[in-house]
């Protein structure tokens, strides 16, 4: 490790030989393999953009020329580069960021794990260098060949297309960002990788005339009649160049120095330029390139030498999904399955495997998810959109306007929904209760276990003329949660009788996941001496009626939610209950508006005052107060 | 009227003969010219789809074949070919929508007005047919070329390219949209359009060699050879093409046998195809015809000779934000003005003008407004995002993960907030409140005239650290309400005394432009003897400090707001006052979450429960429990 641990900053990988690059970048590989495998994170990512990431220092002057990382989850090799070695509490608390953050680096620029959003940051960056008068700034885009199926990318592309500004746009292309790209692009992309490049030509024409001797102004006339008439026949103009972005490749990602040429060619010309990279996810390490369907694009634990997971299952709600899916799918000929560009993270995989024509992998596009749910629905189909809870934000206008607006039935199934903790602020799925409330018609269901997963997702299905959300948190499952009664609906978990006349009466909530939670507050409050009562409705929007109903019958209310408790379901089931009379007073715990620093889901519950013991606490609290 | 009058469906469009489409085509444009001149409408936009849509009704078979218009609003042709002729009460309640309606008729698919939406409920419907076997019917999309900007559009492309799926996509290219287009695609199709269509040369070719009497076999091989080696010479090869849809254009769209012809061999194809006509918004109306900037885009009431308008200015908000944003334009350098295709409505051309190389048009890309203006704010600048509020709700995500994350000083200013009634429930900006209070750190000012308008404009781009959002409702200004006193930022505009002891004390909170609203509703309330005062918070979002501590002051709190009351301003105030054991009774009036019909603004206000009187007769109800 001789040359990684002398790089405290860019000037040090710019200072390097072309010799001390290659030997660099497998330094990085074997760093990347060895730390990622004993804290988990995203390894085949960062495995494919080792030289690609050294050109990039090599060429531009991070941070006066800023580098956006698109998804920023490749951003591991950055952050080597850039004075941050220590990886051993990467994605932990208090450790490096999963992502790039400000504030570990002024090198980093969008900390967003959202797809598709760098090309936007950069514009406007380039933008702002303009207005300003600084010419000389360049800014540079790093965005896959997945995230240009994202509707912002194209919306960011025609922007950059129309005016002449220092941008720099390196796609990142291997073909499968997070599994094989699919659609129209990919198509095309496919095309400029196979065709052999009209610039590898120009430069063995180049490189003839220079020995042939031809002089400098006649090898410029001849070479630029070759260049414009063999354009088209050598490779097909790209639809790059139609919008006015030059285009420069495809250049193998993994030669350092062709990547750094293509760079500095792209920096010299000035106005926007695409550099097209061709790269392979999970470079250099075996286990990762003979993974087909997902190339170690995120791992937990693993033994480094065979990749091989430490710990079982960590997405054990995934599984039941996919489990029930199918079963559903077989009964159900008109359900179809919809997933945005994460076919095996949701857990779609076997479905597809069952139903191919029922099945549509439409990119990173949560917009036209929605949307053309929508279009099927009012065709006569059931589709079930399967997404991470917090990408479903993408989609909110299409969920309202398209989707609820048109009465169509169309299921959502919303996975890591809650807190998700490690890979930072953007991935936790803790807006998505507050945000849908306002969805006319809409239900949404919070299973608590493997049991009521399954029914919500039948239920769910069934419903045809409105959408419906089934979220359910990353993780492992609980065991089973029995309710022990069943009031309209609602689902009571544990009842605590005090046995005396005239005990409070204490009325616990628990909203999916967190019924656990709300058992244990139902215990600690009993050894307290009162009468709890503890549901877990699985539908809880819109409030059942039901809960207001239980909500009357006690002298407190308590919710638990792993969402923001402004707009949540607590506030809601206040807003209901003070509608109808019901004045019984409420606390409601949950999430506040803020982002989340990366820690485990614990942690951030303890520090969130989510357990169980903060719900006791408040509860005996409230209950001092009457 | 003979032809229009004899028109019951579109079987009846498809009898007329060659002649008698062109004379049908003239009278429905006198039609429009006289119907909507009455009741104002969309004028602009059916004026360039006469032709097109007689055509979209010759070649096709609605409702077999769907026909989906994007953004509806130029849908009245299409109204008039399925037996809607009855135009008199056009976006008035109980006469036609404005946009497309499944209640009106079943040849209606999208209602929805927001853009760009149109090529992905096609993909939805084809992919159903596929599913479902019905491999005869085809879906017909129609969508602007500004629309073609939008993201959503660029996914739904992606999507449609992969598949051989009966699918036709119009272009309705008039080169503007709501105004000029701009962008790398606007470059593009300018290309296209300008180019001398090889098909059209190709008919040239058939024509000749038809005439020559070359044997069928000779002259297909001839023209095979023609059409792959000319290609590239006499056009260039579109993007469409390169993604894998086949281009047929550019047709002229008021030809109408040439968009017959171009339909039909569409048609004919049987995998996705686009059709490319090059209309003229306003076509065949010279008052519109010479509007260089708008072309009558939307109107009120005009005189239908000369085109001037009946009423003076609905926009008077608008008017107050154009002014003002020129004055912060030339005190802070730094202010720049983004816009998504909507320079003239939001009332950015006098910045525009003013600051030509600080004001951004990004096309209809609200996602990329909001995120290129985090770029520019990390770049230094202080972006001014104007936008229709309803239009936001694309831009959700962005605005949290990408301006909000980031601690970008963004301004969003959000006009035809509230209710805007007669263009229908897409149009409403209800939604935006109670979308955007989840948003760490952001702040939203409601200002209730114009004062309170441009200081709240002024205070927001002061801000450097986080969103801030300025709202406001379409329609006439109303006269200043001075503040007769503040509490640390909360205006106090009346307060009555009802002069004796004891009195009942109410606070009536209006927002926005509700505080007229709340200033009627205390006037009823002390007529009935008690105590009032009536606040109205310029800054509404994060509740400010001072309205609880008024509301601890006061026996009932009354809140009256025209966005959505689940979630909204009376419910936070609730929340936060419910944690600080502030619990005097509140009354919230709002709107219900649900779709609101096209109806004046006064009817749907009066509807919904929003009128003083309501707000004094529950509040009155309300003190009767006490």
């Amino acid at each position: 490790m001789g040359l990684l641990a002398g790089i405290k900053s860019p000037e040090d990988v710019r200072r390097l030989t072309p010799d001390q690059t290659v030997a660099l970048a497998d330094e990085i590989r074997q760093f990347l393999v060895n730390e990622v495998s004993r804290t988990g994170g995203h390894l085949g990512p960062n495995l494919g953009v080792v030289e690609l990431t050294i050109a990039l220092h090599r060429v531009f002057s991070s941070p006066r020329d800023a580098l956006v990382f698109d998804t920023g989850h490749q951003a591991y090799v950055h952050k080597l580069l850039t004075g941050r070695q220590d990886f051993s509490a990467l994605r932990k608390q208090g450790g490096l960021s999963g992502y790039p953050s400000r504030a570990e680096s002024e090198h980093d620029v969008v900390e967003n794990s959202h797809a598709s959003t760098a090309l936007s940051w950069a514009d406007g960056i380039a933008k702002a260098h303009q207005v300003k008068g600084e010419h000389d700034r360049t800014v540079v885009a790093v965005i896959g060949d997945g995230a240009l199926t994202g509707g912002m990318a194209w919306e960011a592309l025609n922007n950059i297309a129309a005016c002449e500004r220092r941008l720099v746009i390196v796609v990142n292309d291997n073909g499968r960002s997070y599994s094989p790209t699919i659609g129209g692009l990919a198509n095309h992309l496919d095309t400029l990788r196979t065709t052999r490049g009209y610039e590898q030509f120009l430069d063995w024409g180049k490189r003839t005339l220079h020995r042939s001797g031809a002089p400098g102004r006649f090898a410029y006339g001849w070479l630029h009649g070759l260049k414009k008439g063999l354009k088209d026949v050598v490779a097909p103009q790209g639809m790059f160049e139609d919008l006015g972005i030059k285009y420069i490749g495809p250049i193998d990602g993994h030669d350092e120095s062709a990547m750094e040429h293509a760079l500095r060619r792209a920096r010299a010309y000035g106005g926007p330029v695409i550099v097209h990279a061709i790269t392979e996810k999970g470079r250099g390490y075996s286990p990762a390139e003979q993974d087909v369907a997902d190339r170690f694009h995120a791992v937990g634990q693993i033994h480094p030498e065979t990749g091989l997971p430490v710990a079982p299952s960590r997405f054990g709600w995934t599984s039941v999904f996919a489990d029930e899916i199918v079963r559903i799918g077989r009964r159900r000929p008109d359900v179809v399955a919809i997933t945005a560009a994460m076919l095996h993270p949701v857990g779609l995989a076997p479905f597809q495997e069952a139903f191919p024509d029922r099945t549509f992998d439409v990119g990173i596009a949560e917009q036209h998810a929605a949307t053309s749910a929508a279009g099927m629905a009012f065709a006569g189909l059931h589709p079930v959109v399967a997404v991470y809870a917090t990408f479903l934000n993408r989609a909110f206008d299409q969920v309202l306007m398209d989707v609820a607006l048109h009465k169509a039935g169309v299921t959502f199934v919303l996975d890591r929904a809650g807190i998700t903790g490690d890979d930072g602020a953007s991935h936790n799925g803790m807006w998505d209760m507050a945000m849908l409330r306002i969805v006319p018609g809409l239900r949404l269901a919070a299973p608590r276990d493997e049991p009521t997963l399954r029914a919500a997702l039948n239920e769910a299905v069934d419903v045809d003329d409105a959408p419906t959300v089934v979220r359910y948190p990353k993780g492992a499952l609980v065991d089973a949660i029995p309710a022990v009664s069943e009031l309209d609906g609602v689902d009571v978990v544990a009842r605590h009788d005090a046995g005396e006349d005239g005990a409070r009466r204490v009325l616990v909530v628990g909203v999916g996941s967190m019924a656990g939670t709300a058992m244990t507050t139902g215990e600690a409050l009993a050894a307290h001496g009162l009468d709890v009562t503890v549901a877990s409705p699985t539908w809880v929007l819109p409030v059942p009626a039901a809960l207001v109903k239980l909500a009357g019958e006690h002298d407190l209310v308590v919710t638990v939610e792993d969402g923001v408790v402004d707009g949540g379901v607590g506030s809601m089931l206040a807003q209901r209950a003070g509608e109808q009379g019901v004045t019984t007073p409420q606390v409601h715990l949950g999430l506040p508006v803020q982002f989340l620093d990366h820690a485990s889901r614990d942690q951030i519950t303890t520090q969130m005052r989510l357990t169980a013991a903060d719900a006791t606490r408040d509860a005996l609290a409230a209950l001092a107060l009457l």
